[in-house]
């Protein structure tokens, strides 16, 4: 997620909460009881399983006076360890143990306050570690999808206004409003996504965002336990995540842990001040993760950048806080049980409190060691980037990540300057091979996911000049470079524009919706370079697919040379040579150097051109070309 | 020492080397036999002491022949633990033990051969451990002054040329000749050094650089165990150490462990082949640090980084054969004992054997746990600087170094960017910040050298484009921040020139040479701005010199905030703000920001004006200026 100094999509979302609107949200954080007579208006969460790891479950009562009640149960199996009262008054807090043999069913729970209130609170079996279709976690075989929910492709124009939320209409001339796109349309291009050679999909956050403008981005969570209804139901959501398995296709959630909406029924009737970090008046963060880690921050930039607010509209969770930290990592637990999602992105990782991110971690990895995880680390510099991740390092600061993977921005940044500045010592091309080199201090770099551009970003294709040579010596590099990568919606058939100033980074992808007029799903539709690009990245992603060298083989690098970098993918399975001419001009490339890896092999065939290198001493590469090549014995 | 590829100064001393020239000291790279018949030519150690920690000594006897010899002694208290014949038969390896009660005295060694041959070797008294004026260690409280001795000043003109050296004339018109500066023209301006605030001379390398071309700059050692005699002779460093700590100047001494001069008797008359790195014709290093730990490294880049040559006069040592590392680690034992010196700074540390250094850091400080070290580490990005000192990491492929300290490339960078590029959120003065913020990595980061310019770099006046202002703001960050910091001579009287291409940033130091027309020296000589830099240097160094806080207080920095960067240093011993203005106009800056520092204090006094801040509310600080600010009660 970006932060809007940086971020004109937001920005423009921000324009229309004033100083004075900031401020009254922040009033309006005050504890506010429920109006009506004690009545249970939900428990989270929602529902459980018998047979987790951990016997715990902590529950967060929610209803009018509830916090005054005894509560009681019987239930084989489940024992009550105690309650405990909020500031709020209408919270109650009731934690439960359930013994491994118990069975999955009703479990009557009995509040006794002013009248005696009944809760039937769902128990059901576990079934993630038994189904092997479910939580399949991600892994560099992988290629990833990211999409917008909002702006991929319309499947159901029912649900494009939903009655009792926030927003009544969409409208696709405005980037900040919603544009009606939904999980049945992403399903109904399953197929699109296949032929391209996807093999995840991540979508921005599905959870419900009714929030009253630019909720379609999706980071103002307002409903921990509940897709966004405008984009289906939980059991759509459910359902989508088994298709999506039927057809080969993974699903990442989108998870924030850093704030939430400010529409949130936690925030709007919150059942305690510590609940949150509060400011006297409205304060935003300083955005630096750098902050997190510096051995000589000071006292107030580290406050400002863990407790200061996302945004106006994104209160800032007090995870420090053990009942906060407990409600967040049982929600995660619980998307992952209830839908068999198999990988979580976390949105803006480093801002969350330390001690929380490890349990956080901990909690999730325990119930479901298969999941994948990576968390956005919007970073400078290998060193900052690594400590966000498993790594080598002893704890730092008592902090100490178990998170598996990292969105690599520091390769973002490189395959940008390689692209676009001229190769030097350091400089150019050669960020690439630094990019990796930094690579010693993470516990496994294959996990960490690569990228051209995101949701947040500039497109790739406007980014390198709209310059097609330099588009594919990008994408090369994408989908042969070690981790797991990562294309956004719609650089495949080159959408562009910069995220700055006008921010038009999120448009609808040509032919997701009734009567577009141009559509990028079919063949047809994709015409001229559209196509071509298309044509290149399934190319190059279906046969990464099938040639695990490529995806799991290790890696080799050598030094760049002359405007010309040149790895190798290399396991049993065979060899991929990579040979990266940033140069305007053609070069030729003594291939004697790499001899360690062309050993044993006497010829080669370029993968996206079909084109054959009769030998292996002498390659002459034309200029601004990247050729991916697989080796012969 | 600069590589050749970015170095016009070492690479106009190539051209002299043709390609036919490298071959043929390679060719020369034979193991060639003394000509006259046995005796002994030299042992190295030249001596050696009793009371050493290690009692185990190696002796490398050199004469014709001496190979063949049996060995015999009697002296109280050592031992002779056998001795190892060598490829070359004029060699042989004797080792020692010296018991904790063995006195000094001469040793006498009996070689038999075809004839015997008798040597007397002298054990000296230890004496560094009882003596507190020798070996003080240089600390963060030290202000480092790093001179060329052949261009600093010419103390004794009859040693400008020395009959038996291979150059028959010095040549101050050329860069690449000698100048005839010396040991003694040091000594002659410690007055000077004192008066700038200087507490530590670093000389680059003072001992024996006999070769024909571009000797001057001391990184081609032909003899380990002798000062070159054109500076002074072994008894002249000596004393030039003893009245250096009479004047209350530490002197840090210019190592090179990674390779030698091509006329060394070493590799002229090569023990065994493998004692260098040979290569079947002339093979330069890639210069690429980062080989030495990328985790993709291809074995070629690897090799030839660690193994190439760092030029055709420079023969690559194999400190991997153990009897090489033995030889290099004695000697910088005995440089320490022998003079009293207080620190070692390391040339190309990164280039030479990784469980060598490991081995020579180990064993230098097992002797002496107080000296001073730091290795130049030009290298790109946090990690990779921290990596090569001592960190919190484990070992990476065996690897951990127990290097103290390092030069400070990252900050350089920061620095020159932070003076020369406007601000942002990363650039500009932000690379200031985001360079001490990756000091979570370090043992101890005050162990570093800042420096804004060296033998082998731009000096810093030109690269801030002559502009006084940014001038004196890289001084103040130099004096202020964390480390040590290092000036090169001449940049407190204003000397410029750029590094590439003209390569003139080794000039003589004005006043250095009897008959020079300018003399820096003298207040008086210092005439106009090249005065007021000495000045304004000389303020701010005497102040950090008495003000602790300054050199060893803690370090408080604060995010940069419209192209201003706030930091503190403090202790008990009071509290410094330094406010760095990057801008070109005039900025207003609240205060209240830095209250957790500022709090306690009322108002204060700019060191190097005298300028009162008569409240810490708002300040406001004219463009491109660095104001260094005591704090008062």
């Amino acid at each position: 997620m970006k932060f809007p100094a940086f971020l004109p999509l937001l920005a423009g979302a921000l324009l229309v909460a004033s100083p004075q609107a900031a401020t009254a949200a922040v009033a309006s954080a005050a504890i506010v009881a429920a109006p009506t007579t004690a009545a249970i208006s939900r428990i989270d969460p929602t529902f459980w399983w018998v047979g987790m790891k951990n016997p715990k479950l902590q529950l967060l009562v929610h209803g009018a006076g509830i916090g005054s009640s005894t509560v009681t149960l019987s239930y084989p199996g489940v024992t009550l360890d105690g309650t405990q009262k909020l500031e709020n008054p209408d919270y109650l807090i009731v934690n439960l143990t359930i013994a491994p043999d118990a069975k999955p069913g009703k479990l009557n729970l009995e509040f006794q306050g002013a009248k005696k209130v009944k809760y039937s609170y769902e128990l059901r079996q576990r079934t993630t570690p038994g189904d092997k279709t479910k939580v399949q976690g991600v892994t560099s075989a992988d290629f990833v999808y990211l999409l917008m929910p909002d702006r991929f492709a319309n499947g159901d124009p029912k649900n494009d206004v939903v009655k009792g939320t926030r927003v009544s209409r969409i409208a696709r001339d405005s980037m900040y409003a919603r544009h009606g796109g939904d999980l049945k349309g992403v399903e109904q291009h399953f197929d699109y996504l296949k032929e391209l050679g996807v093999t995840a999909i991540w979508p921005t956050p599905v959870v419900e965002n009714d929030m009253p403008k630019a909720s379609y981005h999706g980071y103002a969570l307002t409903d921990y336990y509940a897709v966004d209804r405008r984009y289906g139901s939980n059991e759509d959501y459910v359902r989508f995540v088994q298709r999506a398995h039927q057809s080969g296709l993974k699903v990442i959630h989108d998870v924030v842990l850093n704030h939430m909406g400010s529409k949130n029924y936690l925030f709007l009737e919150q059942p305690a001040a510590d609940w949150f970090h509060q400011w006297p008046s409205f304060t935003r963060s300083n955005f630096r993760d750098a902050a997190f880690n510096d051995p000589y921050a000071s006292d107030a930039d580290r406050k400002l950048y863990g407790e200061g607010w996302f945004d106006t509209t994104m209160p800032d969770l007090n995870q420090s806080n053990p009942l906060v930290a407990t409600y967040v990592i049982q929600n995660f637990i619980w998307w992952v049980e209830y839908t068999g999602l198999d990988g979580y992105r976390i949105d803006t990782y480093p801002y969350s409190d330390r001690n929380f991110l490890m349990q956080w971690g901990e909690a999730v990895l325990n119930e479901f060691p298969q999941l994948g995880m990576f968390g956005e680390t919007w970073v400078q510099g290998n060193g900052q980037q690594a400590f966000f991740a498993r790594n080598i390092l002893p704890p730092v600061n008592g902090f100490k990540s178990n998170l598996p993977g990292v969105t690599d921005f520091q390769s973002y940044y490189a395959i940008n300057e390689a692209l676009t500045k001229d190769a030097g010592w350091t400089d150019g091309i050669a960020k690439l091979y630094y990019a990796l080199q930094g690579d010693w201090m993470y516990e496994d770099p294959m996990r960490n996911v690569v990228f051209l551009d995101n949701h947040d970003l500039s497109r790739f294709y406007s980014v390198v000049g709209e310059d097609f040579a330099k588009y594919k010596m990008g994408l090369a590099w994408l989908l042969t470079t070690r981790g797991i990568p990562q294309l956004y919606y719609g650089t495949e058939v080159l959408m562009k524009n910069f995220s700055n100033p006008d921010g038009l980074v999120r448009e609808d992808f040509p032919g997701g919706w009734p009567g577009d007029k141009k559509n990028y799903f079919t063949a047809a539709g994709r015409t001229g370079q559209a196509g071509e690009a298309f044509t290149y990245v399934s190319k190059l992603a279906n046969y990464r697919k099938t040639h695990p060298a490529l995806h799991s083989g290790k890696l080799t690098q050598f030094i760049p040379q002359d405007g010309i970098y040149t790895y190798f993918r290399h396991s049993d399975a065979g060899t991929v040579m990579v040979l990266m001419n940033s140069n305007k001009d053609e070069k030729a490339v003594e291939l004697s150097r790499f001899a360690e890896r062309l050993n044993g092999f006497s010829s080669g065939t370029e993968v996206t051109s079909g084109a054959t290198l009769s030998d292996l001493k002498l390659a002459r590469i034309p200029g601004r070309t990247a050729w991916v090549v697989e080796l012969k014995k």
